[in-house]
């Protein structure tokens, strides 16, 4: 496998370097971090993006810090410092807070500073990020039969995760194992994730994509384009409920109705069982302006408004399988989802 | 009504203007076309889009031809010559093909060149247009309740037509009435019309709209956000199967879904009942870079393909009303469609 790392611990210089996503697929660049506050500003300004990815990037910044404050006496405090600033870089993402709440138990239990250490458990972290998301892939490619051809929607590649990828995971996987016939891209708008990040990593990555405007995709599982809706998650709670990325809750209506299957990749700590229902989970909305312009352009008239909620809830009975790094439920998801979460 | 009149005949200085709908909302700026090959490049380059449109457009563009070509001995020959330019700018267009018959006719019965009668025809296509969309809205406002939230998709209105429009003449008329709570516009993707031009059409008639992306159509409708969905039409079969701007079908599937109600409105000329059922209807696709690029700008990675139908089917069953200036039909379409064809 080649594809993509988008973040990178510079062993000789001691650096954090996190491939710029703002900037894909138009040019790739990389910015060099060498200290906590920087990576937080990074996380806020989604150089980095992606609940996975983000937690990797904390992780190294926890170095970055220890790194720059072990000659003062009061080293701890200022790592601490730093740790709230990288939690409040994205207050939402839930894997940024657990990855700061591991690198935290590894410092206080230091007598003296002790780098190495750090870096050990920020590496763990990742490494293991990384083969959660190979498990997945190898779960979800099982249920993918020979000459399927899948849409996915939004990106959960390696550019939003350590590597590899959790919905796009199961797509590496099932393209090692030539299953795949065809492979289709939901844009994503209003951020178009879809169009400027997935088709640059399965490019990449050697595997034909074909992007599809939302609007297409029910046309698209009509004509028996595509058997499988492949999806990551924001949230997955008790009875099986998903929110993820708007779109995916239209994308999975229209696989069901045309006898496509819709399968949801994550990792288990996606998996939130002390939440009964999607009907608890609250909508983030964003600013309009996300629609009314693209980039510097104006699309729409002065005046105009826009309805921009930034996830949807895909219920329980419109998914056929949800799979985590511990294995596969498929409904009654009441049941089988304590196992692999 | 102050809405907007995009195709408009200059007396005083015998000339055919034109509203640039290309360089909207940025700017507004006025073509003056003062001869048919003129109006046949402005009707090709999409200065001027919408089948009704199209079809006033060329009327005009016809007392162009004749003005220009009255003193020569062989202005008969001349002026057929230029309504078969004009025939070639968009083949598929059916209302340029009706227009300019309904124009040769004319044309054909003049001993002399004759540009007031020319002009005359041309005037009463043009004004037919508007009274029939007027008479779509008249009979589509019926139907909505006191107090609806609607969202329409793509451009059907005063720019796509004559004047007024059809789905957002509809739209026009029920918020003449006071009814209308609310007023969603899908962006549509690829072209942006709804957020291009549905957007500034309102705004400049004082309706307040919210643009959606269509992938948050379906929660809008799960939420009970919209009573409605009231969209135009490419073609009308039998059946009362619709073609229609892609995104339709997604939209009229979602409202379906969650209890709203969809109505299509256009003109009777667009009902087509030669034609038994929406499979017959070839789905033209057009190319990749719509959806690879935005404007100038790449949005998708060299190597990405795409999959760009332009219209969809949405099958009857998903259909409360179909409405043109004749009337209302309800299903069984089979039944009820003569009467309003």
């Amino acid at each position: 496998m080649t594809e993509v790392q988008a973040i990178r611990w510079d062993s000789d210089r001691g650096l954090l370097l996190l491939l710029d996503q703002r900037r894909l697929p138009a040019s790739e660049e990389w910015l060099e971090i060498d200290n906590a506050r920087s990576a937080a500003t990074a996380i806020r300004d989604l150089v980095v993006r992606g609940a996975p990815a983000i937690g990797v990037t904390a992780a190294y910044a926890v170095v970055l810090a220890l790194r720059e404050h072990e000659h003062s006496s009061e080293w701890k405090a200022r790592v601490r410092r730093d740790m709230e600033t990288l939690a409040g870089a994205r207050p939402t993402a839930v894997n940024l807070a657990w990855a700061l709440r591991r690198m935290e138990g590894v410092v206080e239990g230091m007598a003296v500073p002790d780098t190495a250490s750090a870096l050990a458990e920020a590496r763990a972290i990742h490494d293991e990020d990384v083969e959660a998301n190979r498990a997945i892939g190898r779960h979800g490619a099982q249920l993918i039969a020979e000459g399927d051809a899948v849409l996915t929607h939004c990106n959960t590649g390696s550019l939003a995760t350590g590597g590899y990828g959790t919905a796009l995971g199961v797509i590496r996987a099932a393209h090692e194992q030539g299953k795949l016939r065809r492979v289709f891209a939901g844009e994503t708008r209003p951020w178009l994730q879809g169009a400027r990040l997935t088709a640059w990593e399965l490019i990449r990555d050697g595997i034909p994509v074909e992007l599809v405007i939302e609007g297409a995709v029910a046309p698209l599982f009509r004509a028996g384009m595509a058997q499988w809706l492949i999806v990551g998650a924001d949230r997955i709670v008790a009875n099986g409920d998903v929110a993820n990325k708007i779109g995916t809750y239209s994308a999975a209506s229209h696989a069901r109705r045309h006898g496509a299957k819709v399968m949801v990749a994550a990792p288990s700590s996606t998996v939130d069982l002390s939440i009964a229902s999607g009907d608890e989970i609250p909508l983030e909305h964003r600013d309009p302006g996300e629609i009314l312009s693209l980039g510097e352009y104006q699309v729409a008239a002065d005046g105009a408004g826009a309805w921009n909620p930034v996830f949807d809830i895909t219920p329980a009975e419109l998914i056929d399988a949800i799979v985590t790094e511990k294995g596969v439920a498929r409904p009654p998801f009441t049941e089988t989802l304590e196992p692999i979460a």
